[in-house]
């Protein structure tokens, strides 16, 4: 079943509770630009998807945790695409939050969102306190200091750069923390998770990297070569396309290798094995096929 | 008894849980500047204050509240900096952090204090996590939105500002998270703590204008007149120094008589007579005497 609809009604509740009574309505407006711009909900739905798996116990964890998640993550995108960081005018095909709504708002969006992040897992796990405090634990450290998704891009900031760590970090870590954070909420062992988390961010980096060079911008819904413009490391560059190409198959098969033998884990790979074909660049399939 | 070394101790603790093996040595720098910077720790006192005068039987909550609350402050201090902000070059008298460290690392170091003060709550809450929820729920409240601190400073962004709404989200809604998350870290109800805090944020409000227009830039570690050069409400220019005066002592009176009456009533009202003599610039103690 396709979470996605249920994500978009918890994400609009979410967002009901941060624009009610007296606001900033240009900052509302904001916020709900960062969070409704189109979206896949990759990370939701791969919390979603490993909490279903281990029996779902506690939906209502499972998706207050997806839905931190999405936050996070909307809110590191619009920080992101600031002039002082990747000075992108485009994301998802629409004006990025600093160009519709200026510099100071989408800096506060941003700010707002990871505050509702965790306001929404404290709101929405009321009937299951017990999970609150490793959601958080495990969702910050999936986006915080040190190896987080802020980590990851404060490496960019570094004279010596560790490409490996700027990767996992910046790009696996929150996959990490969706496929804990679902298991988690489930009531299950996050350990044997954490490695298909892993395994999918680095697939996700990599086509990441290959859709920066290869796809067109119309299709990504941003610019393209934006790596090579702002300097920053890509791994098409350091080892070529097939190269890309075959690495990127061999995370997907690690992911589904790493997926743990629960009564719901073909469902899980079958859910890998789609968001690996959406992810990659239409020109790469048809030249691949 | 002065909290501050236990409150700099708390932080410490939660810096190191930050920066510990592979990390991005600039950004903690960064971070670390930003909640080392020589702050009087008003929030923290206060929050430790109410939580001492209700008994305090959980300190470890109460600590953890206190810690969450001034690495919120610090990363608003940090992001209200930024050149598209306030533009200020100095912060308590030493550079700022995007002076010190780049633009992109202090939108980086406020975003990471942001998730730092929410993982810094979980880990504490530990021993006892009944406290958990309601915390993040009335600090989140204070911080984001629709009514605090980043909606307050959204309010500048806004064609046409409310100036209350604007000082009573932007400074007061902090305190009252403060005063708020003391009380309820001790189990006690917090809603007569609030106006403590509403009452406490006005006059800090009112204080910081005096200072903005009456301190000297070596008093205050900052500039002076920033509020005019940035085109900022400020009470000052609205009502003139003796009215603003008279606000401030009326604030203060307001804040001491909603004190509820618990055991340790009088030392936090000794705290707030205290707080108002160090907020308050020479000159005008001067001139007033």
């Amino acid at each position: 079943m396709d979470a996605t609809p249920a994500i978009e009604r918890a994400l609009e509740r979410a967002l009901s509770f941060a624009t009610v009574g007296d606001k900033p309505p240009l900052l509302c407006r904001a916020v709900e630009h960062a969070i409704f711009a189109g979206g896949a909900r990759v990370r939701p739905r791969l919390c979603m998807a490993v909490a279903d798996a281990c029996g779902n116990p506690y939906p209502e964890a499972a998706m207050a945790a997806g839905t931190a998640i999405e936050m996070l993550h909307a809110a590191s995108l619009v920080h992101d695409d600031l002039p002082c960081f990747d000075d992108s005018d485009l994301r998802r095909g629409k004006p990025s939050v600093h160009i519709a709504y200026g510099e100071p708002l989408a800096v506060l969006a941003g700010d707002a969102l990871i505050v509702m992040a965790f306001e929404t897992l404290a709101r929405e796990c009321a009937v299951t306190p017990h999970r609150l405090a490793p959601l958080i634990s495990t969702i910050a450290r999936a986006v915080g200091m040190p190896n987080g998704i802020v980590a990851g891009q404060a490496w960019e900031s570094e004279p010596e750069i560790c490409v490996d760590e700027y990767h996992r970090t910046k790009t696996a870590s929150l996959f990490v923390g969706a496929t804990a954070a679902g298991a988690i909420a489930a009531d299950s062992d996050p350990q044997p998770w954490m490695e298909v988390g892993r395994q999918l961010g680095a697939a996700y980096q990599v086509a990441d990297d290959l859709r920066d060079l290869a796809a067109s911008a119309k299709e990504i819904g941003k610019p393209c070569g934006q790596d090579a413009s702002n300097n920053q490391p890509n791994m098409v560059d350091e080892l070529g396309v097939p190269a890309c190409l075959a690495k990127l198959q061999e995370y997907v098969t690690n992911a589904v290798e790493a997926v743990p033998d629960v009564p719901g884990s073909d469902g899980l790979r079958n859910l890998i094995h789609g968001e690996v074909k959406r992810m990659m660049p239409r020109k790469l399939i048809q030249s691949a096929a």
